[in-house]
């Protein structure tokens, strides 16, 4: 026998709670998922002892935990209540096995919290609706939330941390050559400006390929299939992480028109990293991951967009990259939440006092 | 100061987690409810120190704790998942305060209750689908679960106990004349038989009065609205505790032609106690309720329920009210919950083996 026991005892237990929408890491849709991915492999690889907790057909180095079978967006047979439930509770009736629980599941496991004595990083993966406030209201004081940007900070919450997500650089090098097509990537849906990349496309004579699940079945009828010709406008449906890379490197810009406050874009920071530069609203974390004019442009209206797809024919597809890879690199993310975890659990100790040995 | 509080030691202590749909008691329809205020009000007048967890416009003689301010499905700019879990959580970090927690909010809070000492009983007001059995199944061993009919046990899950409900028999007085019209009483939906009420009515020649919630807008627009005609089909809306004794009193017979297993039927009993005879299908509990040519009439077909129509203006009605009066009635339950308490109580401490005293 090898191990060192005494070793052994010194490494972190971090208990990663993921969301059961999807399998982590996700087969095409799923940032949550896809965020719990990056990070668990990451700390992974730092030596930390992670178990994760995800659905049974999810892939990691870490040590899997399931309670569901899949993602109950994957299987409509599944309760999304229930196994949410069971899933959540599987977590904190092992809490005293864990040194931390890091929460990406939304306000539900807050809920659970007060019940254990292990501390709570919950990373808010933005606030889908005021009404869901009382939940983070409530847990304020105890919760340890971390917000994923500027922007999304909510005035009337506490956090301890931003942190911005990363990505794998080498799954997105750099694509030097000026693409040939615009790119609209992300679900269907009014949010995300589907039909209004298919305006600025058609104004500025290129061609466009949108990729991505259909979120908003009505909008795709209305608004999205009808200009889909297969030539100038093509649907790709889905798009696997492996196809990911070409699809965003190949690209002139990527059209990211949105219409509502985005708390973090992956394939924003993954377009940039291919070099290939995003034309955007500047709605929510935008700001944060985009310097206009250097690796994308910040615009007001579709004739801004169409000016825009000119200028970026022009951009140096290396200077975008440079601009992200250190800034949105995987490492950066764990090492941000690495002095997270520290932090929490020296505070959550001293908040706690000395605790008594117990039987 | 004359309290005693050598004696105050020694009451039973029980948190009472009522949903949050509605108010306690509803105003007019929600049963799980109107169970919650019975057995609540039944514990107070026992000296049993209850708190009950219901919706801030709850009415009781216990004490109240409310985190909701109404029910969910009385206010709809409620988040029914926030507030639930709100609501459930607040119960579970004050267990240390009760020596039980009776819980008819259905399966999630038993997804809790493996993070503290409590025990917990959970009456189950219907499996309302196998989905949810998971739950049900993972906490079998630990859980203590109640059924309110023979009928509705499944056969995969362990009960302490089947319990009836019981009604206030004084708020349901007999009304010894045969009444002139026939009732249908309860939400409207397919699963209640609303249109078949309204087919065995036009047969029998009587008139049809219905009084309930719409559950199912589509089958009310589609079969149930168009055949009201304010003279032989009356709807009057939901209707409120204080007129239902003589809404219920004053039919010649209530009709629950139901095509689902229904776990029990509060109208069935209160009808009965009233002296209305009902005419059902043999379904779920109606056997457990109802003695086929006694107090009321199991039917298979329309043919059957018209004929026993007829045969209901006959019924002895004082004999109908005999056979619920005590069976029913709401001391009876009571005894039966805190037989069923103390049995948790003593089960778990066994189970638990003894407590370490804590600072």
């Amino acid at each position: 026998m090898t191990s060192s026991p005494s070793r052994e005892v010194e490494r972190l237990r971090v208990a990663m709670l993921a969301p059961i929408s999807w399998r982590v890491p996700p087969r095409h849709y799923g940032p949550w998922e896809q965020f719990v991915s990056l990070l668990t492999e990451g700390l992974v690889r730092r030596g930390v002892d992670v178990t994760l907790f995800a659905t049974a057909d999810s892939s990691t180095t870490a040590r899997l935990v399931a309670i569901a079978p899949t993602g109950y967006s994957e299987d409509a047979t599944l309760d999304a209540k229930v196994w949410e439930s069971l899933h959540i509770s599987a977590v904190f009736e092992r809490a005293g096995e864990y040194d931390i629980i890091h929460n990406s599941f939304d306000f539900l496991p807050l809920t659970y919290s007060g019940l254990v004595e292990t501390p709570v990083v919950t990373t808010i993966h933005g606030l889908s609706s005021e009404r869901i406030l009382p939940v983070y209201k409530k847990y304020n004081d105890s919760g340890y939330y971390v917000a994923i940007s500027d922007a999304d900070r909510h005035d009337r919450l506490d956090y301890v941390a931003t942190i911005h997500h990363g990505i794998d650089m080498e799954a997105f090098p750099l694509y030097p050559d000026t693409g040939g097509y615009l790119l609209f990537f992300g679900r269907i849906h009014p949010d995300k400006g589907t039909s209004e990349a298919i305006d600025v496309a058609r104004l500025a004579g290129l061609r466009l390929i949108i990729g991505g699940i259909v979120q908003d079945d009505a909008y795709f009828e209305r608004h999205v299939e009808p200009r889909v010709d297969g030539v100038n406008v093509i649907y790709l449906g889905p798009v696997g992480p492996e196809a990911r890379g070409a699809l965003l490197g190949g690209a002139r810009a990527l059209l990211h028109l949105i219409s509502f406050d985005e708390p973090f874009g992956f394939s924003v920071v993954e377009a940039m990293a291919t070099g290939t530069p995003v034309v955007a609203h500047p709605r929510g974390s935008m700001r944060e991951l985009i310097r206009d004019g250097e690796n994308g442009f910040l615009v007001e209206s579709v004739e801004d967009a169409v000016a825009a797809v000119g200028a970026a024919g022009a951009v140096d597809r290396g200077a975008v990259r440079d601009s992200v890879v250190d800034k949105f690199d995987v490492e950066r993310m764990v090492d941000d939440y690495l002095a997270v975890y520290q932090h929490v659990i020296d505070d959550h100790r001293a908040r706690r006092g000395p605790v008594p040995t117990r039987g």
